[in-house]
């Protein structure tokens, strides 16, 4: 059990800088595995299928629904957005610590399947740099920043159910934040058990 | 709430190296503190009154258990040490983190009181290095060293009870841990509450 890795669940507002904070993660953490979500959403210009989402038709992301193949899912925007379990399940037992970027509603459900994940809020220094963040990425039309400040102000006010929560006002601070916590969580006694089991046979043996 | 010190109680078998942990901790964080213990045992020729421990009688000892000033108290090869409650309490109260060094007894009933409390038990890399430490120290007899070595036994036995678990077999990486440990506490999503409420109110002013 000690072996197998930490499932680690991130999640933020659209616009709180989570992709490039998964990048830089896995610049200076090589155990660290993203989980690619599934979505029925149309790429954008720069995403790649496989790489930034599993791109699938509705009817194809239904029927894994229905299989039970979905560790969670979730409908935003019309459109649908999961991870799938197998995937999942194979890096942790591989050691790998994956980390999943989802939704609140996605936490929500992970929280209840996975007692043993770890989650994380990534929490914007103030609303306005959030907006002025999603201007930036002009990848939006009015209403739909509209919509996304909307969902960013319910999403933060469920940031109480996440174990850590993490203020983004500097990437690198925030990265170092995470990877502090996941170093952290590794050392929780109940993830040390071998290694105590370790020196305490020992002891036996010097008795 | 959120200005308020963490209460951080620190275990290990003698001869685990609490002490040389402890000073570099402080050399690196200021703004942690340690609680001086209060013991009935004779001070060793290096040690300082007020410095090290708080040296009492046993009269006086016994007289602050029966009122209640004790946040937590053992006795061990027939000696009484102790934590006042009033210290830490000003300590924390101050925003200062404290750093309670005591035996599974006192962290038991520390839980108990302050369920707020973190703890971290120092696991020695082995056996035979706790026991060689111990010789080195060259302060116990042949009689007391075996005594302490079963002692050990028993405290690795109760590591389990610890919230985390973190092995001295490097001082500069067990300290590294245990200021991981502190820095991800402190992002304890219920630790954060003051935070998430500002940037929340700035939703609601931005609305």
């Amino acid at each position: 059990m000690s072996n197998k890795g930490l499932l680690i669940v991130l999640s933020g507002p659209s616009g709180s800088g989570k992709d490039t904070i998964i990048e830089k993660i896995f610049s200076i953490n090589k155990n660290i595995e993203k989980s690619v979500s599934m979505t029925t959403r149309k790429a954008r210009n720069n995403e790649v299928d496989k790489r930034d989402y599993i791109f699938v038709s509705e009817k194809d992301f239904k029927e894994i629904i229905s299989s039970n193949g979905m560790l969670e899912y979730t409908q935003y925007c019309g459109n649908y957005y999961g991870t799938l379990k197998r995937s999942v399940d194979k890096l942790m037992e591989d050691g790998k610590d994956v980390i999943l970027k989802i939704d609140v509603n996605g936490a929500k459900q992970i929280k209840e399947k996975c007692s043993d994940s770890v989650s994380i809020f990534i929490l914007p220094p103030s609303i306005e740099a959030l907006s002025s963040r999603l201007v930036k990425r002009s990848t939006e039309t009015d209403e739909s920043l509209k919509r996304r400040l909307e969902r960013a102000k319910q999403e933060i006010e469920s940031s109480y159910i996440y174990d850590y929560v993490v203020i983004n006002d500097n990437v690198d601070n925030c990265v170092r934040d995470i990877c502090n916590i996941i170093n952290a969580e590794k050392l929780k006694s109940d993830r040390m058990k071998n290694i105590i089991s370790g020196v305490l046979s020992q002891c036996k043996n010097h008795q």
